[in-house]
């Protein structure tokens, strides 16, 4: 029995963090196997049957904890292996687990300065930092939220509760059915490519997914600033108010970075509030190449808020995410979330939890600001960079297998996705295609069945994405700074390949 | 430099766990002496002074780092430490930073099955379990959210999207304004003593703050039930939608636990959603104690959705918090919270996400299944009764301190609040009574300047408290199974006392 009085923490933990070294070295390693699996996958049922999920009256001590442990990492996804490339996480590195574990000992809580000084002014300066990066000048700043979506919901709750405070009053009831208020059914602009949280958001927020205009997309998936345009005009028209514009930097599924140059000179136009949803893309930020060559992300300072999560693309710890703002950094957000009124917040700048939606909050920026401090901005540059160029050799490699057809040629950021044409029946796709309907149904059944094989066997976790009016497709996310082109890439493809020789496609078809 | 090129992660991590296991332990047993510092605390400017925190072009390396993390440690509050009394979390254990290292390691995502596996079981079965202990029988279930403001909004959320869910799709415009909507103002009822959080989730579902209503407390700051009774009566009157009613189990500042099986009978009366808040209070129901005797959440069976956060309570570390449901648990969030109609619903219930405001989601879960493993449900109780021993105990130590008042008499849970009376003018103190706006002015004086003087030594960290009507008073709170009740609660009263004898109060009262 563990008793709770007058116990020796140090000591416990001691032999406790003994323990756990050799299994976490071990996990990490097996991670570094490429031959090792990505995860010895089971189904609900069998996973119950598998481990010990029973929760005892009388605790298991400590032996009874690490068999549970154990059992954890022998069931879970090693997201240390490179061939795990099914999201827009990868694993993450030495300096991530030592800071979550920091975070473990510290248990602090970032809400307000007097009981997380350090953590506080390191949330302050690397959002400053970031912000920085993004052009965002001497203001810059921001706040840290519990992932892409939390940071999303507060820039569009901060920017509805600064262009019409009276919402956080009276609550929202637009014209025409309240003929004093001063805007009409509001409306978010976002690409028809833009993910879910935006639409989640605004339903979060009671406007309804009435209150979304998805705006089409040119040949490189990103959003086109004259239909942008045509929209709000129509919008307008209609006695609706146009409010936010989200363009997305590094959509989900393809990667594609909306121009935020130009649909800022629109968003300012029609005095909307511009947010730039870089959960995914934003962290390219850091590459050199991309702000000053490759240009992605021209106009990002711009931007009202931007939200870019650490916690994808630079291999920090899940969850880091932070929402960006030139307007006075975390004052921007205490202002517009306050419950006081706008103009009586005198509340100190280092208690930054009166920016947020909550209240206690995890400092997940010491993850950030220790991945910053150990590679410098530099190693985090080479880390994107490395992921760039991996995923155009990768573009490459598929082009040159003619089984395979890339969904967009190049391919837009760090995914590759492409459609694998059925061995033996390539002829029949091109008489599929003459029944829109008939040809995404196949080449979509197509897709998951060499999908379902290939993860199977559990040497990948590779992931298939749906885009409207096309088959489903392989999405392949290229992230961690570990995966080898020859090695892994092309092996992935050679795998596929084989699934695809080794269904039996005119029974699959049929 | 440290490169990203097929760097050996496994080498690299050992080396690092070694270098911090000891600057680690060191800090665990910082906490144990009764006689270090809490905190070495600085304000923001000299903090600058005292730690690097610049963001360095070319990093700094493994030496480099640790040395900020040093620092870090050196200038962070030592929440080990059982004289941090100042919030309602508390230092974690052994097995809450183990837990932590371990999702670092693992560093994966509870959103879909396939990629949490073992963590998604953990979160369906530690929330049933839970579940089960408040009553809710075999549909119980829930889902964990950042935070008890993110818990408490995703349960307001669910239950609009449930009763009026047209709101998902035309958004909310209520009666009178809109003649031919369902619903007309939608009304949140809660204590007058409830977390502010309630009222920024009404803030941002758009309903404003004139939604809110407060409802009057009794002596034992409790929601009267006639009280509310009576204000949803006159709600229904004016044409409002009584939709929501939050009992609170635990407040923050005193501890009151609303009688949730009263509430419950009017929430069913007039058609409400209800939802308890225990944030704080909610994990003494694994108390035999609580649940068979002291009968606080008598009712909580009968609760829609419950938040619950072990991270305050159960020493788990920050965040761990969950929202918990007899409706057929995580499905329910789903069911309300997808983008699809209510009765397209078909997802996997393996795949959490579906039921959540946003998409990925650290795997907190696991933290409160290790906990509740490793020290048995029984474990858990011993924790939750031994808290609320000391409190007693440490009630009984002020009740006979006359330069003390209690501001509750007995204490309502694991707080203890009470005034300090100004040495030497204990008597004006009654000549302040006269005019309550003196005495309120006065008396929150004194609080505030025997409470600055007491944490200024390091030695203590504890809060003071507002409260409608009253002067502020210290706010201790008794949570960490290490607090001695001689050692650390007597010698806490015998530094205010010896600040009170110290202070000129002629001067600062002048």
């Amino acid at each position: 029995m563990v008793s709770y009085k007058e116990k020796d923490n140090a000591t416990e933990l001691d032999a406790m963090l003994k323990r756990i070294h050799d299994l976490v070295i071990q996990h990490v390693k097996d991670g570094q196997f490429a031959n090792s699996s990505v995860v010895n996958y089971l189904p609900p049922d069998e996973l119950y049957k598998a481990i010990d999920l029973s929760l005892p009256e009388e605790g298991a001590g400590i032996d009874g904890t690490f068999e549970l442990i154990k059992a954890t990492l022998e069931h879970s996804v090693n997201s240390w292996n490179p061939r795990f490339m099914d999201k827009l996480y990868a694993g993450t590195n030495p300096i991530g687990v030592i800071s979550e574990l920091l975070l473990g000992v510290l248990n602090a809580n970032s809400h307000v300065y007097h009981v997380s000084p350090v953590l506080t002014l390191m949330e302050i300066e690397v959002t400053r930092a970031v912000g920085q990066l993004l052009g965002m000048g001497e203001h810059a700043g921001g706040l840290l939220c519990a992932g892409g979506s939390a940071s999303n919901l507060l820039a569009m709750v901060t920017a509805r509760n600064k262009l019409f405070p009276s919402i956080k009053k009276t609550g929202y009831i637009p014209r025409p059915f309240n003929p004093q208020a001063e805007y009409g059914k509001l409306k978010v602009f976002t690409s028809e490519q833009c993910h879910y949280s935006i639409e989640k958001a605004a339903l979060v927020l009671g406007l309804g997914s009435d209150s979304m205009v998805k705006v089409p997309v040119d040949e490189k998936a990103r959003m086109r600033v004259d239909e942008l345009e045509r929209l709000i005009q129509q919008s307008v028209e209609q006695g609706e108010t146009p409010f936010f514009i989200n363009a997305t930097a590094g959509t989900t599924v393809l990667g594609a970075f909306d121009p935020i140059r130009s649909i800022s000179a629109v968003a300012k136009k029609y005095g909307c509030w511009l947010h730039v949803d870089g959960s995914w893309g934003g962290s390219a930020i850091f590459s050199d190449n991309v702000r000053e060559n490759l240009g992605w992300m021209d106009g990002s300072e711009l931007a009202d808020t931007f939200t870019l999560n650490p916690h994808k693309l630079l291999g920090v710890p899940l969850q880091c995410s932070m929402v960006l703002t030139p307007h006075q950094g975390n004052l921007l957000f205490a202002n517009a979330n306050t419950l006081e009124a706008d103009y009586l917040f005198h509340g100190n700048p280092y208690d930054l939890g009166a920016g947020t939606i909550g209240c206690g909050r995890r400092p997940d920026a010491l993850k950030m600001f220790l991945a910053w401090k150990l590679y410098g901005r530099k190693g985090l540059c080479r880390r994107i960079d490395q992921a760039i160029e991996a995923a155009t050799a990768f573009t490459d490699l598929v082009r040159n297998r003619p089984s395979l057809k890339l969904v967009k040629d190049p391919s837009l950021f760090c995914q590759v996705s492409f459609w694998v044409m059925p061995h033996g029946l390539e002829s029949q796709v091109e008489e599929w295609k003459k029944d829109p309907a008939v040809y995404k149904e196949k080449m979509t059944l197509v897709t998951r069945t060499v999908h379902a094989r290939v993860n199977q066997s559990g040497e990948f976790l590779v992931d298939h994405a749906p885009l409207d009016g096309v088959p489903n497709f392989f999405r392949i996310v290229i992230n961690a700074p570990t995966v080898n082109v020859q090695r892994d890439l092309a092996h992935l493809l050679d795998t596929i390949e084989a699934a695809n020789r080794d269904i039996a496609w005119s029974e699959v078809l049929a």
